[in-house]
C-alpha cells in the first residue's frame, strides 16, 4: 500500500465532512478490501482515490434535499472533486455488468473505463449533456417548475440533449414541447458538470416569438413568464419574491444574474 | 400492421441509398419478424421506424471511409435522419443487457428507453459530449493528425468530455495533454450531433499562451502550426495545400471557414 495514496472519505455516495466542513480524506485502509478504486488524480504529489459503494443511485437531484444543502456549504474546489467522484463511483455502482453480453466486467485505467473479459466490449462512464435555458421576450422570461420541486421554486427550462440534436435544435424542441413556446436566436452562455449523476448542463438564452403557454404537465407542474422587476426582486433576495431562485450552485442561479446583468 | 408506418431501410448500420441517391423507405414487412423497432418521429404522417441490427458498431468514424464518402453525398435531412437513426439503433444493439444486473433488457418508449424486467432498472440511450477547437496564436492555428487518418489530413484538436468538467476546463485539459500547448478564453461556437456511435460535437475556440509543442503520440500522430494563408489556400481547394482539410460534413470543416471569414 502506498502511504502517499488517499482516499475521499463517503458513506455511500454522500460524502464525510469535516469539523471545518471541507471533504474528509483518509488512506486505503478505510476502504473495504474488496472495494475497487477510482483514481481521482494527483494532489500536493499524492494520488487521490475515491471508493465504489455496494449501490448507486438514480434519483434525481430535487429528490436529494440534504445533498443540496450539503452542497451549498462546501467550497467551489471541494465541490468539483465531490462532484468529479460522486459522478464516477455511481457510475461503476450501477455498470458491473456488460450491456452488450450480460457478463460481469471488471474496472481498468484507474477507473475511467469498465472492460469485459467475456467479449471484449470496452465501457465508459457516461456525461449527459443537457440544455438549460432562459427564454426571454419582451424583456420577461420564462421560467417552469419541476414535478416534487420545493414550493414557490421557479428555475430555467431544462432538457436532455437527444441523439441526433445539436445542443441549438434541443433548446428550441425542449421549449415547445413543455411550453408550446417556439423558441429561436438560441445563444450559448456558459456550461457546469452536475454529479447527479453526471450531467453537462449547457446554458443558454434564446428569444421566444410570443407568450402564449400550453404547459405539458407531465413534464412541468407550472410554468410563467416573470418581468424583470420580478427575477430582479426574488434574485436579491426582496421579500415576497413572485418565485424562489434556484440556489447558488446551480448553473440557472448564475444564468439569471447573467440576464439581470446584461 | 400500420399500413401508414415506414421503415428506413439499412443493411445492418449502413443506409440503402436509392437510385436519386437518397434514403430508402419501405414498410414494416422489411423488418425481420423478431426485429426490435425503434420509432423516429412523424413525417407526412406516417409513423417512420428503424430496425435494431444484429450487431452494433463501435469503430470510429475515421475507420469508416466508405461512411464519410456516402455522407457527404447525403441531402442534410437525409443526414439528420439517418444520423440520428444509426446512433439509436447502433445502441440498442449494444445495450441488449442490464450493466447493473446483467439480465437481458427489452426495448421501451418507442426505442427511447430500455428496461431491465429482473431488477427495474432503466437504461437510455447516451450522448457523448464531445469538444472540437481551434487553438490560435499569432494568426496561425494548431491542428493535429490522429492515428491512422488518411495521408496530409490535419483538423481541430477534439476529445471528450470527462465527468467533473464544464466545457471551457475540457478543452484546456485536452490542448494541454495532447499538445502540452497552454490555452484559455475559450469560446463556443456552435455544436453538431456526429453519430459514430453518438456524440454531440461542441466547437469551440481558444488562444494559446504559446506555440511550443510536446505531442503525446499515443492520442496524435502529429500536431503543427498553420498560417492563416495556409488555412485559407486547403480550405480554398489550392493546388499543393498545406493539410488535406477534414470534410464538408465534419464541424471542423465549418469551425475553420467560421475563422476564416471572421
Ligand atoms: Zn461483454
Ligand atoms: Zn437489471
Amino acid at each position: 500500500m502506498d502511504w502517499r495514496a488517499r482516499l475521499l472519505r463517503m458513506e455511500g455516495l454522500a460524502p464525510l465532512l469535516g469539523d471545518d466542513g471541507g471533504l474528509v480524506w483518509g488512506t486505503l485502509a478505510d476502504a473495504a478490501p474488496d472495494a475497487e478504486l477510482v483514481f481521482l488524480g494527483l494532489k500536493d504529489g499524492k494520488g487521490c482515490f475515491a471508493a465504489v459503494p455496494a449501490e448507486g443511485d438514480n434519483a434525481p437531484a430535487y429528490a436529494i434535499r440534504d445533498v443540496w444543502n450539503m452542497l451549498g456549504a462546501l467550497s467551489p474546489g471541494d465541490l468539483a472533486t465531490y462532484g468529479g467522484a460522486r459522478s464516477l463511483v455511481d457510475w461503476h455502482a450501477r455498470h458491473r455488468f456488460c450491456a452488450k453480453c450480460g457478463q460481469p466486467t471488471v474496472l481498468a485505467k484507474g477507473g475511467w473505463q469498465r472492460n469485459c473479459r467475456s467479449c471484449g466490449a470496452q465501457h465508459f462512464p457516461r456525461t449527459d449533456p443537457v440544455t438549460i435555458m432562459l427564454v426571454e421576450h419582451a424583456d420577461k422570461l420564462l421560467l417552469g417548475r419541476g414535478l416534487g420541486w420545493p414550493e414557490g421554486r421557479y428555475s430555467a427550462l431544462a432538457g436532455f440533449v437527444e441523439p441526433g440534436e445539436s445542443i441549438e435544435e434541443a433548446v428550441a424542441r425542449e421549449v415547445l414541447e413543455e411550453t408550446g413556446v417556439v423558441a429561436g436566436s438560441v445563444q450559448y452562455i456558459a456550461s457546469q458538470p452536475w454529479p447527479f449523476p453526471s450531467q453537462l448542463m449547457l446554458g443558454c438564452h434564446a428569444m421566444a416569438s410570443g407568450e402564449e403557454l400550453t404547459i405539458d404537465t407531465t413534464e412541468l407542474a407550472d410554468a410563467r413568464w416573470f418581468t424583470r422587476a420580478e427575477v430582479e426582486h426574488a434574485m436579491a433576495g426582496g421579500a415576497d419574491p413572485a418565485f424562489l431562485p434556484p440556489p447558488q450552485t446551480a448553473i440557472a442561479h448564475f444564468l439569471l444574474n447573467w440576464w439581470i446583468a446584461r
